[in-house]
């Protein structure tokens, strides 16, 4: 019986040398680690009451789509600056290579919305602590952050104390 | 009865002066619109024989992954150049807002392999003739491309006269 682990392959000095860098994209080859690796995610959604699933450009949309079509739910788009075409409010946050700024369409959260993020890894947890930022900005409550993959050396978890965050696999000792 | 084009929202000069945009994002701002989109795109595939679906970066991840997922066939991730971290074949090509160099993982596609390839919007078509491009060079066959918006007078179908062209909603006029 294979696990999702399997299914990730994991790619050296990527995208810097000394990053040791673990493959989602490896999973999606394979439509039964694909299957796998959705079915997984979702169960971390189980006897949770949501409205919507907030996705980070662009890894995040592979799995929260499946994810908010499968439990009829719509799908927010969390993306760098400067691609979403409507109103949008803003967060700048430094990541593991630099930093960045990502958006969320003022319209795509409602005062009251009990929101998943989804991202496809957690590393320090930068990212989504920003998307959490933008739900919370227009009134949204984050219910759950799940991602697919956790290095849990770099304690994103401890980082995101106040947040309910949880994974398919951990990954120690990079 | 509500038709996906209900839920497409329409953004007066974005990303530049003049273009009138087409967000395909609104649609998923609603779980029924959203539902709609896939199961409307999951209908140009009835009896289409294939083994993987193509997906461009990023919206057309938005729509090939659940479809992929839902039809339990593989995803193949098309992306902007220095994304993927394995091999990579490339391809470069002129957009209407420039120009710019897509990537498939040499190993995402296998000799023989039947492709469907989707993006959200098909425009002029340079983009997915760049993708259908990858997928021949690693010996792939594209047996369909499907979008969720056709822009007929920018005429990508007839660019693309050597493909099966499929969409859901087709705006004439810009």
């Amino acid at each position: 019986m294979k696990t999702v682990a399997d299914y990730i392959k994991t790619i050296p000095d990527f995208p810097k040398p000394g990053i040791l860098f673990r493959d989602v994209t490896s999973v999606l080859d394979d439509a039964e680690g694909f299957k796998l690796a959705i079915d997984e995610l979702d169960k971390l959604l189980d006897g949770v009451d949501y409205d919507i699933i907030a996705g980070v450009e662009s890894r995040g949309f592979l799995f929260g789509a499946p994810l908010a079509y499968n439990n009829d739910k719509p799908f927010a788009l969390v993306r760098k600056k400067g691609k979403l075409p409507r109103e949008t409010v803003e967060e700048s946050y430094s990541l593991e290579y630099g930093t960045a700024t990502i958006e969320l369409h003022k319209d795509a959260i409602k005062p009251g919305d009990k929101v998943i993020i989804i991202d496809d890894l957690i590393a320090t947890g930068g990212t989504v602590e920003a998307a959490a930022k933008l739900v919370e900005r227009l009134g949204g409550e984050v219910v759950k952050m799940i991602f697919l993959i956790e290095l849990t050396d770099l304690k994103g978890r401890e980082y995101l104390k106040n947040y309910d965050v949880a994974s398919v696999v951990q990954y120690e000792g990079e």
